[in-house]
């Protein structure tokens, strides 16, 4: 199982304490950590992961390896900027967005457009638009988000359909 | 001037009649109307250029010309599925949403990192997280949906800054 | 008809006039010049279509559209560096490379392997590898390379097939 | 140290016996294997891999990682097509073309491009045009291929310059 953490690559203390204990959570659990591979929320889930001796991959915008953060084991060089967000979704099984800006609300879409599970800590409130509902799952804690993402994606992964 | 139009690929005859009118604007005032190419909220928006007499792009999805919609002058065929959906963006001054759905969403984070300004109609409503306000301009009509996008470019692109 | 001219983004003057006309010929039988928007042989083909008052898509590597030569009438700004070289070549019927280095040598292939046909004018020699023959067909002049690309572009896309 | 193995997606079983002793010596190396994920080349070079104990990446086109072969441990999921190529390339330190089609012929080119060693086995020839000689370094055998490979990666990356 792989699942995605996304939020921003600055963040405060509290935020990246959560982000460390989804981290920790996700490896604790035997699954494969995937994010962008940068600071703030991405660096600090990666550690939770590495304190829990779990996976880690990054998938950078950029074009060096070297702008990874310490705690990722595979770097992915994609040179593409901010589309790699859509291959950070299209990588995992579920995604956890935990507080985030607005790259992380640009992967909240794309997750929900690919029918992958969205499940959110202090993120983005969405209400519905036509037939829509942004339909981001809320989790309590940092083990409640691992859970409900990893139960979530068990489920299978919903269709694509068109665009839009 | 360049002005991105998103929305679904299916939209009822409701959406479909604002869509058009700011395709019509869109020419009106001279400026190039972007968008994905395909069908629904793009197809009504384009369909408004052409009657207005303008010029339209479409950013398609996937690897065949043909799928482009019967008002696309120029179409640029990409073949990276959603990923095309950050070039809509960024080939843009100004970015506004109809409706939409979970692209839609995808569009508008991609547009407020890249410091691209979005209007809405009837689209998604953000609220806050952390520093970053979901800030979406409101347009009551068409008209001042487009009016507003042209204001708002005009004042110059803000800056992309970090990750999230 | 959209043809792509491929080439370095400097060239010498001879180079220049070459693609120049090549150019200003696609223009003159009607086609859209689509290129990768910057300079050199870039600059030269799409200053030499209008010349001949045709049509230009500039399809760019970087994130502004400040990037494109002066002659590019539609700037596409993809964010995606090089890889934009393969929606260069997705967009046209065929492709004419002028001269060339790497990033040419990444497109022919990139065109062979999508079924778009090449023309050559003084350009990348390939051999054969075991089913694979580099298939660039040869021009001697650029009126001829011209006439050739449509032609064998009027002739069908042949089948992308498999990965390799 | 990360090293690309590109290749055709189908192959015969002389062209694979290499494959698999080029990702056997990468594995005994203590390198990462990074390749496009799928059949032939890059099966046979995972597979290789896998034999000596070594680390794999598979970096897919498609939408789904069921399409990975069974020796792939960390698929990566683009949904890009063969844009996919530049990201094997960028992610690698140095590059083993192992006979190959079209697509081998694009990365050759990215690679020479983003300044990635490139050593071929039976690859394709390349001439010289303008100022660029298409500096594929020949090896004789698998473990030469390697070694070679590690050695030009271990000098350094060469400077990305213009386009082109």
């Amino acid at each position: 199982m792989y699942v995605a953490v996304i939020g921003s690559a600055t963040c405060d203390e509290k935020v990246a304490a959560q982000a460390r204990e989804v981290g920790r959570e996700i490896a604790r659990l035997g699954a494969v950590l995937v994010c962008g591979g940068r600071g703030g929320v991405m660096e600090a889930a990666c550690q939770g992961a590495k304190d829990g001796r779990g996976t880690t991959v990054g998938i950078l915008p950029g074009t060096d390896r070297r702008e990874a953060n310490p705690y990722v084991d595979i770097p992915i060089v994609t040179g593409l900027g901010e589309a790699r967000n859509t291959i950070v979704v299209r990588t995992a099984d579920a995604v956890i967005a935990v507080s985030g800006g607005y790259g992380t609300l640009s992967e909240i879409g794309f997750a929900l457009k690919m029918g992958r599970p969205v499940v959110g800590l202090d993120t983005w409130e969405l209400g519905q638009v036509g037939q829509s509902v942004g339909e981001v799952v809320r989790a309590a804690t940092p083990a409640q988000a691992v859970e409900l993402a990893l139960s979530l994606a068990g489920q299978g992964q919903r269709e694509e359909t068109g665009d839009g």
